[in-house]
């Protein structure tokens, strides 16, 4: 049974590795599978957009956690969630949600039943002592309904809608990866009914470019702007850091304009 | 049979790939759990307390390889340590000393055996070359007096002591973790007949705020004084980075005091 | 079956934690390990040479994938080559080249055959598209010629040649490790005929020292000029970062002259 983790803990501490040796104890053959431990600190919407364009690539079965948990200790719910024969197990604060793609999960269930934790539980690192250990747990085959009670209601999170006007679309971005490149919510069937050729992509109000294919479609120092793996509109630049070069940032506007 | 690592290798760099390589190539059974590249450059004590918080978590039998190693290629001697069922493995500079907390080990052997090390042992990568193969071999079951022969003396590393005064506690900070929360030496049981209620954290004299138990009890921004994960006092600010906030570093000193 | 990996996505996203959900969804058994992520992005020849100084250590059979793809979308190859019983997969950029010594490889295949890529083959993400769905197919036991034709030319990165002199060698730096250590391209057998003891290694036209063994051979801030874990001369300063310290960087000029 595979098992991923995605953190916030970074790579300077044992704190993942710790929780890896929890689900070892408790399932020697389960399989683990690292996405990220490099999400911003405390950064639960990255979290969950990183959850939510990771699992399509995964076998149905497989266990995510995460563990983006600014509220560890207080009275925010761990939770388990399963959604189409996977399983998701992390803290009730939205981080789990876009996973869920707006569609109602099968079972939420709240994770009071101590005995699938372990023994002591601190107030700061519910991932060793609860989340890693119902994973193993759930990896071992235990009965959904013994890790608690259902729960009815749980946190949502919502993208910013992408706008349609006339002859435009605004949208924003969401995501920044290492490489600086920018990721947007607008997606490839939001351009539906637009004139692909005359389409400029625009940052905080500047045009930049019209949309290619490839990174390579552009010389060095010039704008991609493009549909990515995520299925995103991503604005690149070739042999550069878009990042750095244009300081925008999460939450920046990116609008898409028709050239007349 | 697990085994973990810890290095100050870093991420940017084949290095402990390479040693896994040497591991798979010895026993394509043995499992293997990262528990951080990320330790500060040569920095021991980090390495050994690493250790020292994350061994409870693992199995018995689980064989943990630390490579600190700034005297490689030196007289510093290469040693495998048998403790309550467990094996550690690395270089006789203190590295896996806290691990033991206090207690002599089972058994301490010096890797004089080259019959299970690489057969090209380079003077600037005994990971490589003498600690990945070793920990591979005992992971078969090799017994251990084969790995060489036993030692009497070996370096122990020791923490500044908590020092208690009248209505006081004097002590320092050991580590500082990838949110910049400073971890110092003080336990929860260093408190006992003090006025937990009364008692005042202070850093570098400056007096801090009193004791809370998990970060979200604190506003953003303010202080957040507890025991944590791996149960010593330490000094957390909501939604901020201590050490970037404070300057505080390394062998500060904390105070614990009542208020009176 | 092992595989490994070798790729410049860095530890902020989920690229490669999505190449190893696509792994294990067609091969479960597979066992992957990570060589790094952490090649300077776009780095094609550091991701050579780690490739190059890592293979050795791994059993024959093993699968190297290698993603630095600047070019991925554009009209690069995607690739197989089989080399002395063990297959390394990734673009025709030359990143895998430096892995065959300049021998001829036992075959290069193009990677045409479709039914072993992803149903969607993005253009920017052929890392998960294409090189891990066949690294799994090929750790599966797929006949190589099923992933298509065989290719006659391929591309080769060569590294700046060692230049011997009258007493002299002249050769540079190829490659920095986290520690900010200078590797060279001259190697121990480039000293044959020279009176070792009385070289003394420079850099930028300034000479630094002898030929030491290992690191603790000079005491803190002195410069080690050795022979590393890759048999490469390597530039270090005990207890130093050389790269902060001189600002040397990747092509400066290393000269190996004898003291008279």
């Amino acid at each position: 049974m595979l098992i991923t983790l995605i953190t916030d803990f970074g790579y300077q501490d044992p704190f993942v590795g710790i929780m890896k040796g929890v689900i070892a104890a408790i399932n020697p053959q389960a399989q683990i599978i690292d996405l990220t431990h490099g999400v911003p600190s405390q950064n639960v919407m990255a979290g969950a957009l990183i959850l939510q364009h990771s699992v399509r690539y995964f076998a149905a079965g497989t266990i995510h956690v995460v563990v983006i948990d600014p509220g560890v200790g207080g009275s925010r719910k761990p939770i388990l969630i399963e959604h189409r024969g996977s399983y998701f197990v992390g803290p009730d604060n939205g981080v789990l949600s876009l996973a869920l793609e707006r569609n109602a999960p099968d079972r939420v269930i709240e994770l009071t039943n101590a005995d699938y934790h372990l023994q002591h539980i601190s107030k700061t690192f519910h991932g060793r002592d609860i989340f890693a250990p119902v994973a193993a747990h759930v990896s071992l085959g235990v009965q959904l309904e013994e890790f608690g009670k259902p729960l009815e209601n749980f946190v949502n999170l919502f993208l910013a809608p992408v706008v349609r006007g006339d002859n435009r679309l605004d949208g924003e971005i969401i995501y920044v990866d290492r490489f600086g490149n920018l990721f947007t919510n607008i997606r490839e069937r939001d351009l539906t009914g637009l004139p692909r050729e005359q389409l400029v992509v625009g940052l905080a109000g500047v045009p930049l470019s019209g949309l290619v294919t490839a990174y390579g479609e552009v010389s060095g120092g010039e704008f991609a702007c493009l549909f990515n793996s995520w299925g995103l509109l991503e604005i690149a630049l070739n042999k550069g850091n878009v990042m750095q070069h244009t300081g925008a940032k999460i939450g920046d506007k990116v609008t898409v304009t028709v050239n007349v």
